[in-house]
């Protein structure tokens, strides 16, 4: 009932000051209109996701597409453009990686698998093992290391279909992606399989970042499609006797530089302060990041260009931020932050897209009562857009890092039923996103960042 | 403002019941669990699109759907089933259409064109014509005979992008398509080509109804794909000596029996009080129809399902229809409504799923503002599954005749925005429905339905 009671307090606050907001409402319809109308975000997203295509931090796609977003931003009529130095690491997948069931009557059946980021490689040749199927730590540590030492642990853990929102269904499984591996080796596992973190069930492994516990020894970890999962299971459950082949070949390489890509449209009154637009532009190596996240970073900068057409240049500037190496490592982010700490530059607020190009529903709140107060007295500016829901937290990895330095920070809200599908997995391509579901994004933040630049927090 | 005040005084009157809807609220949460963890309406409706497919009224296929919905009712565990019949118009497209645009130079490029639904047709080897493109009746009317004598008119009126909700664009577009032929056969044109109905630019032409004035001569007329209609738009304003052959092999024949399906879960207390739920079974001959309504048809039907599942049986009669004929005739609609008045049966409310398997957002209500602040309590149930709109008008057409029997009716709003880049086009596939958007529409719609039947309105 929370939300309820949040969502109509703020409305209630809000009607006496609609009057007040009716010049904001007008240049916000402008912003919508000129983004509908107008907006290129779409086929900035083809070029991006089709002619560049993946871009891992590190990788010379991700150079390329620091050039283009560069580009994009001049394009797009910034006033000031800039790149900020940013070490990333370097993780490479090399050949093709190969998972098999090797069943006791000695059936084999290969299934669609993909090493984790930042795993290390199996043994050239390969490993074969036997498989301990949880679905929990705690099956995990009942097994104990008499049951588990020598053998791949295959994390099997569903998307629970009840959470509405598929972020908390996320939020509840992926630990077992992210730290499966080092729990499984603190039993003696000599491998790791993670079940695909998705609601669809299909044939596309899902990667995704993992970390290993530096004390427990490394082991490789890869994530097996839902399909490859279930049929994994179903055999296994027939007889315990199957084992597994897996190999893989990566490697974390040096880091080298990257950059974060910066462009500006400059506040008219108090240009030093800040109000930040950011997004990632680095993606899975296997994966042309539509949703995760070209779709953001092309969101933000159509923000210049909807500003520019309208002729519309609030107090404080508007800095879209595309930042580098979100998926792997956060560098850009950590850098982003602990420069405009060094530098101390003001910044108003900073905001996210990295929940794909959905239909805009409201926006995550991380920051003070009272300031998630003020932003909700605009809430009524958005409903006629279908931006109504103020009452959640969340707002971004990338601009995580300015919370130490007190940044108050938001993220778009989308509709979360197709992410998943798509997120980290081959799968996650342009087609999969609607022209008019992005720009609605873009013109969303727009507003937002209008109002945030010319009214502060 | 209209609808903020609206939220905020649902929102407000309903806290101070929030106790006594603790036990509703428990119940729903049993009708999403349920839906979301064991729904089968996804599966379904692959059944449905892909091995029964298009199934315009009249045609085998139809029949065919009516035996499946009759089936798949038993199957979910309806107290009763039956069938009501109707009789339908039964209008035929016959072989594949022709549209090629005809340069003053010589040069000829063939275009995707689609007869609309119970147009005439063209003479049997086509016909070929100077065209004359308008965006509005406006300009038609200034163009006037003596322009359009002897031509093809050309309805080029794009969607407004900057319309939030869709169905607004459509709604401002349509009439281009329903009466357009009428329009332009006043002033002696000899056949009309109207710009798809979509937002999507795409080879995909959309076709549906229109209706023909009696007292104006009949002339054929097609949807052209937004593609084809751009290519046209370009050509002509190179030279107006452009030409268009078009060709379409449609007939309208003798009206045939066909049926509404419908399956009951009895009330425990009052069976002999309605609560329908509805959606229609047909689609166009084009198109297999997942999202309009094959969606709509397994949504509701899942409702008996779950109810079984779950092992609740309200006080009132959940009465699920499968309506005949929507597209191009509302017969089934019409069939209902006066069977449902002849018998003196009490309906509480009728509701409809037909604007796709999008992610759901509210409920559309027309209805006295009395029994729209009763709905309005309950809204306060539904925020923490996302539907939250009650503020708009708009139920379904198939329910549509009810009104003037005075029962209240809904309408299962949802996303809009890619509703029309598959209406009644080839492209509405299963494919396009994702398998949660669905099934949340159907726990929507099952929960409000618990609702009516346990409380009445």
């Amino acid at each position: 009932m929370h939300r309820i009671i949040l969502i109509c307090l703020s409305a209630f606050i809000t009607i006496s000051s609609v009057k007040a907001q009716n010049k904001d409402s007008l240049i916000i319809r402008r912003i919508y209109n000129e983004t509908m109308e107008n907006g290129r975000g779409h086929q900035w997203l083809y070029d991006l996701t089709e002619n560049i295509g993946p871009r891992l931090a590190g990788s010379k796609e991700a150079g390329t597409a620091v050039e283009w977003a560069k580009q994009k931003m001049i394009e797009a009529g910034a006033d000031t453009v800039f790149l900020e130095d940013v070490m990333v690491p370097h993780w490479v997948r090399g050949a093709k990686e190969k998972g098999v069931i090797l069943e006791a009557g000695g059936n084999k059946q290969e299934v669609q698998i993909l090493a984790l980021g930042n795993s290390i490689s199996t043994p050239k040749e390969g490993l074969t093992a036997n498989i301990i199927e949880v679905r929990t730590f705690d099956e995990l540590e009942k097994f104990g290391k008499a049951m588990v030492e020598g053998k791949i642990v295959f994390f099997n853990h569903p998307f629970d279909e009840k959470f509405i929102n598929t972020f908390e269904a996320y939020g509840e499984a992926v630990k077992y992606r992210w730290k499966g591996p080092s729990e499984a080796a603190k039993y003696g596992a000599i491998g790791s399989i993670c079940r695909s973190m998705t609601n669809a069930i299909d044939d596309f492994p899902h990667t995704g970042a993992m970390r290993y516990i530096d004390s427990i020894p490394k082991i490789p970890c890869v994530a097996i499609s839902t399909i490859g999962a279930n049929l994994l299971s179903k055999i296994l459950k027939a007889n315990k006797e199957t084992k597994f082949f897996m190999q893989t070949n990566c490697e974390m390489k040096d880091s080298v530089l990257s950059h974060n890509v910066i462009g500006e449209v400059r506040g008219s009154e108090k240009p030093n302060e800040y109000v930040v637009v950011g997004a990632h532009l680095d993606s899975w190596d296997n994966c042309k990041g539509a949703h995760d996240d070209g779709a953001g970073i092309v969101q933000s900068i159509e923000i210049i260009r909807t500003l520019k057409a309208i002729n519309m240049r609030p107090k404080r500037t508007i800095r879209i931020v595309s930042f580098m190496n979100e998926e792997n490592g956060l560098r850009g982010g950590q850098k982003y932050a602990s420069n405009m700490n060094a530098k101390k530059e003001v910044h108003v607020a900073a905001m996210e897209s990295d929940a794909g190009a959905f239909l805009p529903l409201g926006f995550g709140l991380n920051m003070t009562e009272e300031k998630k107060a003020k932003i909700r007295k605009w809430a009524p500016l958005f409903l006629e857009y279908g931006v109504y829901d103020f009452s959640r937290e969340g707002a971004g990895a990338d601009i995580g890092p300015m919370e130490k330095f007190n940044v108050p920070l938001m993220g778009l809200h989308v509709n979360s039923q197709r992410y998943f599908d798509y997120h980290h997995a081959a799968s996650d391509t342009w087609d999969k996103v609607n022209k008019r579901e992005l720009l609605l994004g873009s013109a969303a933040m727009g507003a937002m960042a209008f109002l945030l630049a010319e009214h502060g927090l």
